[in-house]
């Protein structure tokens, strides 16, 4: 249990502060925030998460770069670098990189933008002393929030890089996968974070249509395994997006994510 | 123009003879009927598309083989067998599986279960005179519909045997995939069908959720071109799930498929 960690927008009406209390009152060590739900001072954010007794396990998110224009592109990039710069103020490891559609029908251009932003930003992560992590997200998603599809994909991105960038595993995202356990044995290295959740019937939005570990399709603890034999050993994040638990009250919510991880994950 | 065919589900509530007069009426020279339109007695079937001059493209569908015993596992073949035999009939070369999902979280394992399938019916359709197109479906189905849910998984597969078996692209499927076009190329000379439709926002049924060309994400006229030059020179289905459209007149639905057709596909 000492790997779980509560990602915030399991309850997504919940303030840092409620989520932190919550993660406190069911001996949850860790706890990865959303950028959304910080202060105008990241560092009274992390004061209270680290007066708390918490650790970060990582900082979502950065991402969302193509763009139509150069000028928009370059707004992605530098809404980035204050990405990379709250991480480091909050003590975050790893920012979180959904890198976001396609502006138009052209996914090849849009996969070098991608690339071309994360390569900018490489150096200014490195310098921060932040990893980013490239996840890849369902194909479901190509269409409004990644071009980045596949594990294979994400790892090919990450392997042009120092040890600065890699990968974040959600299992909702891609277990799926025909080639999902070999590829996560190359990933062995580059893993930044591992995510779970399960996949049930697709909901009225899609984005909102994750389930509780248990609940669904996913051979959670087999992945699991997966991930471990590659050699990540590091905080294991619980990431529901789901209408129904947050209306739940976080530490409610909190004490079902323990359960459910004991059960199916670890 | 002579390359278009009408998926008869792209009129899911129109019957088989409407559906053929509708493509008579606006010079559609192919059509793919699916087996739950088709009479008891499908050589009629047969005559009455014959005789009105149209071609079929493929009989829609096989598959569906992964089950939780091997008695369910024998009555999907022996489905099958009879699918082969139905598509044999109606003079159709193709018999389009959908391999349908795992019976439990075991993807692997249901995997096997489709490729011990398929090798039982191999020799089925060769003799038939009949080719198996393994389809792969969005990654979005893999819990519902299918575990081959990649252009490679299916390539794999359908290498292992000779001509009876090749695969069928469905750009909605396959269009998200990062290897798509150098998958497309690897595939030359077992591709044994290409569909058409496009990626719209995902509506309350995801089944349901296609969209006509043009309305959506997917560059249709690249993958089109990249088939072709893959040496794939036969029919181009519309295949559309989508209940507005089943709600228009089919002559009409046949209009719009034919408009779109030449506008965006090529």
């Amino acid at each position: 249990m000492s790997r779980l960690s509560f990602n915030q927008i399991t309850s997504g009406h919940a303030s840092l502060a409620d989520a932190v209390n919550a993660c406190v009152k069911r001996d949850v060590e860790w706890i990865a925030p959303w950028r959304h739900k910080l202060s105008a001072k990241p560092a009274e954010d992390a004061r209270l998460i680290r007066e708390a007794g918490l650790k970060i396990s990582s900082l979502c998110r950065g991402g969302m770069f193509p763009a139509a224009t150069a000028e928009q592109r370059s707004e992605r990039i530098d809404d980035n670098r204050r990405a990379i710069e709250e991480a480091a103020t909050l003590g975050a490891q790893v920012l979180v990189l959904v890198c976001g559609p396609a502006p138009d029908r052209d996914l090849d251009g849009a996969r070098h933008m991608v690339e071309d932003a994360v390569a900018v930003l490489a150096p200014v992560a490195r310098a921060a002393g932040v990893h980013l992590g490239i996840e890849p997200l369902h194909p479901m998603f190509a269409a409004t929030r990644s071009v980045v599809a596949t594990l294979e994909q994400s790892l090919k991105m990450a392997e042009r890089f120092g040890s600065e960038i890699g990968v974040v595993i959600d299992a909702y995202h891609v277990w799926w996968d025909p080639k999902l356990y070999a590829l996560i044995e190359r990933a062995s290295g580059n893993i930044l974070g591992f995510h779970v959740s399960d996949w049930i019937p697709l909901l009225a939005d899609p984005l909102m249509s994750r389930g509780m570990m248990g609940e669904g399709s996913i051979e959670l603890r087999r992945i699991r395994a997966a991930v471990d034999l590659a050699g990540y050993t590091g905080p294991i994040e619980v990431e529901i997006f789901n209408e129904a638990l947050w209306r739940k009250p976080v530490e409610e919510t909190v004490r079902l994510c323990a359960a459910r991880f004991e059960e199916h994950v670890v």
